[in-house]
């Protein structure tokens, strides 16, 4: 799955996700109307708005990245309507030959951990048939609970050839409150970095990545050098891009010198780039095109800061 | 709400949750192919044998134990089908006058925790409509991403006066990887100890105890000792109990010298009991009253080693 993420990250010469984290507030009015009046103000309704929200916008960038991130507490939030649009959402997405990395930050002892992989990039035996659940290509595992939880996500991921995403440092001001703290001299996230690294150990695909990733925020480019030393082999996944501030510089040492290594993620600034000034002539009505054209920027912008780094 | 489970603790002498962790192999077959007759080897036959057997054991157990802790990753697994019954068990144990703690370890930047909180802790916003979704009484937490994502649980809980329990030390057994590192000459457990009690800060009820409380795995007695010292009003869940191998001694260190402070989780311990052998005798058909069996047990077995302290 790395393998086919990184041709098309090639393909399109685009190391960026588009996060659909469809907080209500970004869905134009008159799409939420259309559903209230389907569906009446009610977690359905709801979860309506933000479905015809998602599939414009898929429609208008599957062409131009390569993966999306749908965040699932966007979904969860709406109960079971919302998992619902989760499910259609990575289906819809998969459709499209979109990579889909679900970021549900899940982790937990060892039988529990497998449980959440295979409802979410494995498969479940029910009698005797072998079924799919959630079905997304990537997930992101919270690696606080250590090893014996999250080899069980990489047993499952190796199964169908799938990946993980774990997070080392993550993209929020309060992250270095236990991530940066020193054991034996060097912060805990180094120390998880380190794990990371060993995880993914021979388990490299044909471009020298493995299934083992790591998350690492665009807002620490400091730390994420250090990172980068630590698991040449781990592809990053970097939020933190445009909305939380951090800029195509701050991004550069999360890659290699493949220009591989990482992709880039940006939610609102992508999915809710119609309420930004700089796309405001849009309107909430072509909210999509808007999408499209902020997507086309940041891959415009990551492209020129790589191209001036080598 | 912790106040209202503290009262159903005390009223029936039972500092117990019953872990409701379905898999599906502690289901009977009898279950089973009744409910894959009726919807097919499907993640809808699935669900409806884990419901049927989560309904017999809710109804066997809801006078004697007063809280239930559903693990969502074993219905997440089966999908939408699994969700919709993670959801109806949830309903039901309340109806039920159970306390619900949503096994669900959530814990990300800031506006994702909020959605995950109202999503499970507190209400969404849909036009004018204020809703809910899940709707437990209490949730787990990961803190690994430090307190501008705890924070955000915090406020929807106190809306609603709901619970938190954050992970400090888990039971498994690699829990130590990073959670025991040496941090300043102190564990990293300790040192989110000390935020969970800094989190919980002026917001204790009537009992002395507040709203965010910390899981500490049974299976670490000696790390439970200094724990309790650092976070004295705040609630301890104590998984690792029975099947992870902790004995009722174990647990005692959770415990304030009131009495208070911790609950006691078992999962397979009760619901699977008639798979083991001290309860065989009530054969895969009668695995409810077994359950019911295995959980008097325990409240005896840490009543007495309560009393055995004091």
């Amino acid at each position: 799955m790395i393998d086919r993420l990184i041709e098309r990250i090639q393909e399109l010469q685009a190391p960026v996700v588009a996060g659909l984290d469809p907080n209500l507030q970004f869905v134009p009015d008159s799409l939420k109307e259309k559903a209230y009046k389907e569906y009446g103000e009610t977690l359905e309704g709801a979860a309506e708005a933000v479905w015809e929200f998602n599939k414009a916008i898929i429609d208008s960038i599957a062409d131009i990245v390569p993966a999306v991130k749908p965040q699932i507490a966007m979904y969860e939030q709406f109960g079971i309507p919302g998992m619902v649009v989760f499910d259609r959402t990575v289906r819809y997405c998969k459709e499209k030959g979109l990579s889909v990395i679900g970021d549900i930050k899940r982790g937990d002892i060892g039988s529990t951990s497998e449980a959440y992989a295979r409802g979410h990039i494995g498969k479940v035996q029910v009698g005797n048939s072998t079924l799919r659940a959630f079905d997304e290509d990537f997930i992101t595992v919270n690696p606080y609970m250590g090893t014996d939880c999250v080899e069980p996500f990489l047993k499952v991921a190796k199964e169908d050839g799938k990946g993980l995403f774990v997070l080392i440092k993550t993209s929020n001001p309060s992250s270095g409150e236990f991530q940066d703290r020193l054991i034996d001299g060097r912060p805990l996230f180094e120390h998880v970095a380190e794990k990371v690294n060993k995880w993914g150990e021979g388990l490299n695909g044909k471009y020298g990545y493995g299934p083992v990733g790591a998350v690492v925020g665009a807002t620490y480019p400091q730390q994420a050098a250090a990172i980068r030393k630590l698991i040449p082999n781990a592809y990053i996944l970097v939020p933190g891009y445009g909305a939380q501030g951090a800029t195509a510089k701050d991004i550069l040492p999360n890659f290699n010198s493949d220009g591989l290594g990482a992709i880039v993620n940006s939610s609102r600034g992508i999915i809710a780039a119609y309420r930004n000034k700089a796309y405001s002539s849009y309107g909430p009505d072509h909210f999509a095109e808007a999408a499209r054209a902020s997507a086309l920027d940041m891959i415009a912008d990551i492209r020129s800061a790589l191209k001036d780094r080598s």
